[in-house]
C-alpha cells in the first residue's frame, strides 16, 4: 500500500529515528512526542524543505501508533508552519524553511545614545490581580512554613530550591517546549538580574554592547545603561527582530513569542534563521518569554530555545507578569556548559535566592495551581480585551486605531488624527483616568519613533471600563494634564 | 551649690544644647535621650576630652530631670568609654578620645592577589534553627497573604515595603543607635548586593579597589573579585580595623561590632578615628553589622553609623544571621543625599525586592516578635557556647586553645601543638563530625595567616555536643579525611 512517490529506504531510516525518539523517556503524550520527533527531524535536516512525509496510515503502522495520533501531530506541525498540507496529496515539509542562515541585507547596527528613559512609564502591564487566589496562596505558604525544618531554613542552593527547579523545568517542557532539566534552571529575581549576570559572564570586555530590539523594552535599556555598556539596536520588521549582518552582538535579548511593545509573534522561518545564526556565529540569545502564558487567539509558537540544540539560546520567563508584579521571581534556563560558571558568578554577587519567594511556588506550580490559574486568567483576559476594545472604539474610535488583544496584557492605540498631544502626555492622561498606560514612542531608540499608547486592559474589571474610558476621553478633549502628577507608573 | 571648678557660662550653654536635644521628638526614654545628647556633645567637640561634667544633682535640676536619670546616663556613658568616673570628684570626658584623626604609622595598603577563595568554607555560622518559631511565622505569613489586595500585589517600591522600612528603622534606632528614618532604609538581598551597588555608585572608575579587613569575610572578597575590582587590605590589630594612612579607599567595608573572623569589638577611640577620617577625607565606610544581635557578655557598642553625623558611614545588617540563612533579606541605611541615586541604580539593575520575603517580616518585626526571638536566642546561644566550650576543653583542650563565645555564632580554636593537619583539613573533619566549621587561615589575604578553626556552636543542641566532639577528636587522631567529601559548606 506504499504510495509510489515515497522512497522506502528513506522511510525506514525516518521511522527508525522517530522510533528512537519516541522510545526515549520523554514527557508528554505519544502525540506530543511524535510531534517533537518530527520537528527535530526537520530542524536537524533529516527531513528537507519540500520533502513529502509518509502517509499518516503508513507511518502509524510503522510506529505502531493510532492513525489519529499521527494525523493530529501532522496538523499541529502544519499549524506551526513546519508542514504544508496539499489537498489530497499529503503533507510536505514547508518549502520556506531555511536550511542555511538566511541572507539579509545589512542592517544598520548602531549604538544607542539615548539611555535616559528610566523616568518614563515602561511596564508592559499586569494581569487581573483581582482574580489572584490569595486564600489558596496563603494556605500553601503557611503549610510550607510550618513544615520548614532546619535543613530548609539553612538551604543555600545557589540555583534555587531543587523541587522548585524541578517543577519549573517540567512546566516549561510541557507548556513552552523548552529543553530544560532541573539542573539547568536557575531561580532569579527577574530578567534584569539574568541580563546583568549574563553580560558579566559572556562579555569580559566591560565596554561590549548588548543587542536589544528597537523598539524594545525600556527597562532592559535602563539595565544595559546602568551596566555601563552600549545598547545596540536590533531592527524589528513585521516578523519581529531581524538578524543583523554580518553578526549580532555577543549577547542579544529577543522577545520572539510576543515582541515588546509591538506584539508580533516571530514566524518559524525567522526563528530558525536566528538560531542558526547564533549557533554558527557563536553569539548568545537571551529569549525573554515575559508573558507567554497569555495568548487568547490562535496557537502559541513554542519557545525559540526549544529549536536550538546548540545551547546558544538562553530562556528566561517569570512569575511577575503571570502571578503579580511584586513577586520578583523568574527562571533562567542555561545550557549545561554555562551552569557552573553562571552559578559561581551568582554566588559571588548575590549568594542565592530568598527562601520566602520560592517556598510558596513549589506547591503552587508543582500541584498544578499555577497552570489552572493561568487558564482562568486567559479566559478573563480574553473577555476583558474584547470588552475594552469595544468600549474604546465607541468612545475614542474616531481618534485612535486600536490593535492587539489576541495576546499579552496591552492593546496598542495609534492616533489617526494629527491634533492629539504627544503620547507621553496621553499616557499620563490615561493613568490619571485609571487605565494602565505607557507611551509607544519611548520604546524606540535609533529607529524613528511611532506615536501610540500601550493600554493595559487585563487588570480593569469590565464593568469599570466605560467610565474610565469616558474620563480619559474627557481629558483628551480638554487637552490638559491633570494636577495629579503620579509618579512614573507603568501599565497599571 | 555649684562646684567651684565648673564654669557657669559653659554650663548654661551645655544645658541649653542638652535641653534642645531632649526637646526634639526623639525615640527612647528620657535617660536614653540624655545619654544620646551628651554623647553628641562629646562627639561634636562641645565637650572636650578631659573636661569635667556638671554634677548629677546640678544637671538634673537644670534640665528638670530626676537625679537618678542623670546618674544612669553618666554610668552608661562611662561603661561605653565616653566618660571616666574619678572617685568622689565626678565624671570627666575620657581623655583618650581623639579630637582630631589619630596619626597612625603608615599601614601597608596592598592589592590582594589571591581572590580564588570561593571554594573554601566561608560562612560565619548560623543561629539555633531548632528554636525558629515556624508556627508563628507561618500564621503571620498566611494572615498577610490573605489581606494582600491588588495594591500590595502590584507594589513596586524600589526601596522596599514602606511599613517594613518603618519597622526596621525603629528597630535599628532603638537597638543599635542607628540614625535611621524609614526614608533612608533600603531592603536588599544581602551585604553582597549592598556592596555591588555601592561600589558601582560611589566609584565610577571600574578599576578602583574596595577596602576590606585582613583577615576578613571571604564572601565579600569573592564579591569584590567578581566585580573585577581589587580588594585592598585593611590591617586589623587588637582594636579591630586600623585606619590606613594617608587615606582609605573610597569605599571600605568594616565589621566594628564584632570583627569577622577574630571577634574583636572596636573600642570607642578607634571608632571615632574612623568616623573622623571618613568625614575629613571624604571616603565611605560600609558598616557590616552582620550579627550584632548576638552578644552574651558585656554591653554592645552602639553602631559606628550612629557616631557619624556627616553621612559617611552606611549601615547594613540583616536577617540571614538573626533569623535563618535562607532568608536573604537585609537592610541598608543611607544618608539622605545617596538615597535617590542609589534607588535609581537599584531600579535599573534589580527593579525592587520580592514581596514574599518582605511580607512576613512587617509584622514579625513590627509586633515585637523579632526582638523577643532575639532575646530567646541570646539565652540559648549563651548556654550553648558555655556547654560547647566546656565539652571542647575536656575533649580537645590539649590540642587547641579556645577563645570567643562572648558574642556571635562561632568560637575560635587555635592549635597549640605542631602535629595537627592544616586548618582547611581540620574544618572538613569538623564538618564531617556535624560541627559547622571554617578554616581561619582562608580569611587572611596579604597578612600572614594564622591557623585555626571557626566553630559554630549555636546550632548544635547541647545534648549532642559531646558525641560530635568525640567524633571530631577521633578523626583528628586518625589524621585522615573521611571519604565523605562534602561540598564546600560554611559553618553549619
Amino acid at each position: 500500500m506504499m504510495e509510489p512517490i515515497f522512497d522506502a529506504r528513506a522511510m525506514t531510516s525516518l521511522t527508525d529515528s522517530l522510533l528512537l525518539s519516541l522510545r526515549v523517556d520523554q514527557p508528554g503524550t505519544l502525540q506530543a512526542r511524535l510531534h517533537r520527533a518530527i520537528r527535530e527531524a526537520i530542524l536537524s535536516g533529516r527531513l528537507r524543505p519540500g520533502e513529502r512525509l509518509p502517509a499518516t496510515r503508513l507511518l502509524a503502522k510503522s510506529l505502531s501508533l493510532g492513525r489519529n495520533t499521527v494525523s493530529l501531530a501532522y496538523e499541529a506541525l502544519a499549524s506551526e508552519g513546519y508542514l504544508t498540507a496539499r489537498g489530497g496529496s499529503g503533507h510536505y515539509v514547508a518549502a520556506d524553511l531555511p536550511d542555511a542562515p538566511l541572507n539579509h541585507d545589512p542592517i544598520p547596527v548602531r549604538t544607542s545614545k539615548t539611555a535616559a528613559l528610566a523616568a518614563l512609564p515602561v511596564s508592559s502591564g499586569q494581569p487581573a490581580l483581582d482574580l489572584f487566589p490569595r486564600d489558596l496562596f496563603a494556605r500553601l505558604t503557611a503549610r510550607a512554613w510550618r513544615r520548614a525544618g532546619p535543613a530548609l531554613l539553612s538551604c543555600r542552593d545557589v540555583a534555587g530550591l531543587p523541587p522548585l527547579r524541578e517543577a519549573v523545568a517540567h512546566y516549561l517542557r510541557v507548556t513552552r517546549d523548552v529543553r530544560a532539566e532541573a539542573g539547568q534552571v536557575v531561580i532569579l529575581s527577574g530578567v534584569q538580574q539574568a541580563l546583568s549576570l549574563l553580560a558579566h559572564l559572556l562579555m569580559p570586555d566591560r565596554d561590549a554592547g548588548v543587542g536589544i530590539e528597537d523598539p524594545g523594552y525600556p527597562g532592559l535599556v535602563e539595565t544595559i545603561a546602568a551596566l555601563g555598556r552600549p545598547a545596540i539596536s536590533i531592527a524589528v520588521d513585521r516578523d519581529g527582530a531581524v538578524p543583523p549582518a554580518p553578526a549580532a552582538p555577543t549577547l542579544t535579548v529577543l522577545s520572539p513569542s510576543r515582541q515588546y511593545p509591538l506584539g508580533l509573534t516571530m514566524p518559524l522561518a525567522r526563528r530558525i534563521a536566528w538560531v542558526q545564526a547564533a549557533s554558527e556565529q557563536g553569539f548568545h540569545i537571551l529569549e525573554d518569554d515575559y508573558d507567554s502564558e497569555f495568548r487568547y487567539e490562535g496557537k502559541a509558537q513554542p519557545s525559540l530555545q526549544g529549536l536550538d540544540p546548540s545551547g546558544h539560546v538562553l530562556y528566561t520567563g517569570g512569575s511577575s507578569k503571570a502571578l503579580f508584579p511584586a513577586a520578583r521571581i523568574a527562571w533562567l534556563v542555561l545550557p549545561d556548559r554555562l551552569v557552573d560558571p553562571f552559578l559561581k558568578l551568582r554566588h559571588a554577587l548575590d549568594s542565592f535566592p530568598p527562601l520566602a519567594s520560592q517556598l510558596p511556588l513549589v506547591d503552587f506550580i508543582g500541584e498544578g495551581h499555577f497552570a489552572r490559574h493561568m487558564r482562568r486568567l486567559r479566559m478573563a483576559h480574553r473577555d476583558r480585551a474584547e470588552t475594552f476594545a469595544a468600549a474604546f472604539r465607541v468612545t475614542l474610535g474616531d481618534r485612535f486605531h486600536l490593535s492587539g488583544g489576541g495576546a499579552g496584557l496591552h492593546l496598542i492605540a495609534e492616533p489617526v488624527t494629527g491634533d492629539l498631544p504627544d503620547d507621553r502626555i496621553l499616557a499620563r492622561l490615561a493613568l490619571d483616568a485609571g487605565i494602565g498606560a505607557a507611551a509607544l514612542s519611548v520604546t524606540y531608540r535609533d529607529v524613528a519613533p511611532r506615536q501610540g499608547l500601550l493600554l493595559g486592559f487585563a487588570d480593569i474589571p469590565s464593568s469599570e471600563m466605560p467610565s474610565r474610558l469616558a474620563r480619559f476621553k474627557a481629558s483628551v478633549d480638554a487637552g490638559s494634564i491633570s494636577d495629579f502628577q503620579r509618579p512614573h507608573h507603568g501599565l497599571g
